[in-house]
């Protein structure tokens, strides 16, 4: 029999009457006769609240406890929908990261999966359960319980489906699949009806933040199926697979974006070998993310690096980068706030060389400056005043016929 | 070292706020130069969210998962009350009962304990850790999550103590102690020092709801001194003991009462050897809780059965109740709502026969008439209107001189 694996985030079970509409989904998958393992979030704004809790008693709470703390969200829900499931006359078992168990490292609140036993969900299965899953947990050797961090439950999934090998894995959100662009900025936008791993990895890390990035990297490895779906709204969603898969690949997938960055830069440095990580280590060491990085040599061998960050965190990297460039002896150093990235992303990009000046003509012929770009194999990203993100969007949206429909 | 667990409850824990203070209350015992072993209920109310939740997806919530969702509340508290320590400079970490294991039964929601395993715990005391216990849960055989029921975080305490022969189990709670009687009814009442584990059960079972029954029983079994104390206020508490440990035995330890009950009879039943079960058995059955039971054979050999209910399960009693009369052909049946049940309990009563009777004086002077007699080796119980409760409560105190303080 064919198993799929289902996973509800936060707000498809964001309370007791979305979760029996949860268990509602469920049913309608068992009677179509696959088997059904299920893997749902903590509800809705429950983790916020602990968080809240903890931080009302210290500003630095242990990782151990916020584990057992922040874990308590997740068996919350797998034990109310398995009640839910029950009450529809469903025979359905709930089980914590630690019971299956998911066994993962000690690094408490952001743990990875090492191995998940699936003894105990093949004998349910066999005897017509619906299994229930906590998702973002699991046990390190110690029996000490961990969390996966940010995104976890959509890890589980994927990890669950890899292992059982699952026919699809299904996770339900609250949009209704991928789009070409975020349909917020651009009415236009189109869902798009398959997309590869690959792509979805640069969609997704670029912001469009349907999916978390560690699980689609997961599925693209072990080759499972992902389906975005939403759990409010009727739907084939849109299927993330192998390359190879799509017959007719679109030259361009979509347009992301990301708004609320910062860039700074230091130009004029003397030749170093090693600048790139005498200026960025200092920044990651304080845990600021840094997203896009350039850098250049001039002819006089005079380095000039560029790279952005989240505004939030544009203050302290200034400290830090004023240091550096002290020790570097830089020129100059330049930081500029309210920043925007677009992104152009598509496997066809290999075979179709002009899309990146098609996109900066199309800038262009709206005064839209660009600030800087950076490339990768399927991607083209340029970072412009925040202002003109919008209009950009909008601009590349109709360039490149995406409001037609991707061409596949 | 000698060694302390202390158990403290929900109202203790109610809040952050709470949670902390009951943080400097630890580290203060463990200051005094003791190994601490603390138990924690769940927070406040947050078992009854739980519970609501539960009742909004079905009527009759599965037991194994009714146990997978309470047994987040305790999680929470252990989680929370170790950051506060950490934030205090100590060291502490947090168990669920899966994780001890405290292995139970598989009664899922009144499980039994079975066996706690204390092997980590006494690594991390030996390590100079504060070891914060989850109560009210533990694990089945099966790995399933079990909670104890109702109190079962003083078991939890209560059992954790007897395993480490701990020198002392404090349960912390809203009050500062065991009454000669409810201050709330009698401003004369009393705290006592000491009581005799014998006397605390009556008083427990009779509506001093300080302890849980069950705990009380399970430290008298395995000689566990048991200190009831107040978390919001300083003071010894009550210490409740074996009786060869109190020297002076006082004649009365305190006067119990119970409201809100209702008593059913059926007279003039024709003999039958059998008539207690059948009149009693359909009404257990129907899980209805039965208090006092009288009994006794006219001349005649007409039998005549009285029994009380809490006026809750009344009407429910009675229909049961009227099928038996019809059945065992019964001259009568009578009901009366609204009673009260007042009892003296004290170990002393053995060697003082009067008490009985100075009790029933007591009443008639103020006219109160008693409706029902029940006693035991060393409790006298009575039920009356319960319009007289209070005026009971009060005579009975002075009468006994428990207005003076206990004869200890």
């Amino acid at each position: 029999m064919s198993l799929i694996v289902q996973k509800f985030g936060g707000t498809s079970v964001g309370d007791t009457k979305r979760i029996a509409l949860v268990a509602d989904m469920i049913i309608k998958a068992k009677k179509a006769g696959d088997d059904i393992v299920v893997v749902v979030s903590a509800m809705g704004s429950s983790t916020d609240k602990l968080v809240k809790m903890a931080r009302e008693i210290t500003d630095k709470p242990d990782t151990r406890e916020m584990d057992v703390l922040l874990s308590t969200g997740e068996q919350t829900t797998v034990a109310l929908l398995c009640m839910a499931l029950h009450a529809r006359g469903y025979k359905a078992k709930s089980y914590t990261g630690s019971q299956i168990p998911v066994s993962t490292d000690d690094v408490h609140t952001k743990a990875r999966i090492l191995e998940i036993d699936t003894d105990k969900i093949r004998k349910d299965l066999n005897n017509d359960f619906v299994v229930v899953v906590a998702g973002f947990q699991g046990m390190s050797s110690e029996g000490d319980i961990t969390t996966l961090g940010r995104g976890g439950s959509d890890t589980t999934a994927v990890a669950l489906a890899t292992k059982l090998m699952a026919r699809e894995c299904q996770i339900y959100t609250d949009v209704d699949g991928v789009y070409t662009v975020d349909p917020r900025v651009v009415p236009l936008a189109k869902r798009l009806d398959k997309i590869s791993f690959e792509e979805m990895l640069e969609l997704a890390s670029l912001g469009a933040k349907v999916l978390q990035l560690r699980a689609v990297e997961f599925a693209g490895k072990f080759k499972v199926p992902l389906r975005v779906l939403s759990s409010f709204k009727e739907g084939s969603g849109t299927l993330i697979t192998l390359e190879e898969d799509i017959m007719e690949k679109p030259v361009l997938s979509g347009i992301a974006h990301n708004k609320n960055e910062a860039k700074l830069s230091l130009s004029g440095i003397p030749y170093d070998f090693a600048i790139a990580a005498k200026v960025i280590g200092p920044i990651s060491d304080a845990n600021i993310d840094v997203d896009v990085i350039v850098q250049e040599v001039s002819a006089d061998r005079l380095v000039n690096i560029t790279f952005t960050v989240n505004n939030d965190d544009c203050k302290e990297a200034e400290q830090i980068l004023k240091r550096t460039a002290k020790e570097l002896k830089a020129a100059n150093m330049l930081v500029v706030n309210n920043i925007a990235k677009v992104s152009l992303v598509g496997v066809g990009m290999r075979s179709h060389p002009g899309i990146a000046s098609t996109m900066f003509r199309a800038l262009a012929a709206e005064g839209i400056e660009i600030l800087l770009i950076s490339t990768s194999e399927i991607k083209v990203s340029v970072i412009i005043d925040e202002k003109y993100l919008e209009l950009a969007c909008r601009v590349l949206h109709t360039a490149f016929e995406l409001d037609k429909g991707p061409e596949q």
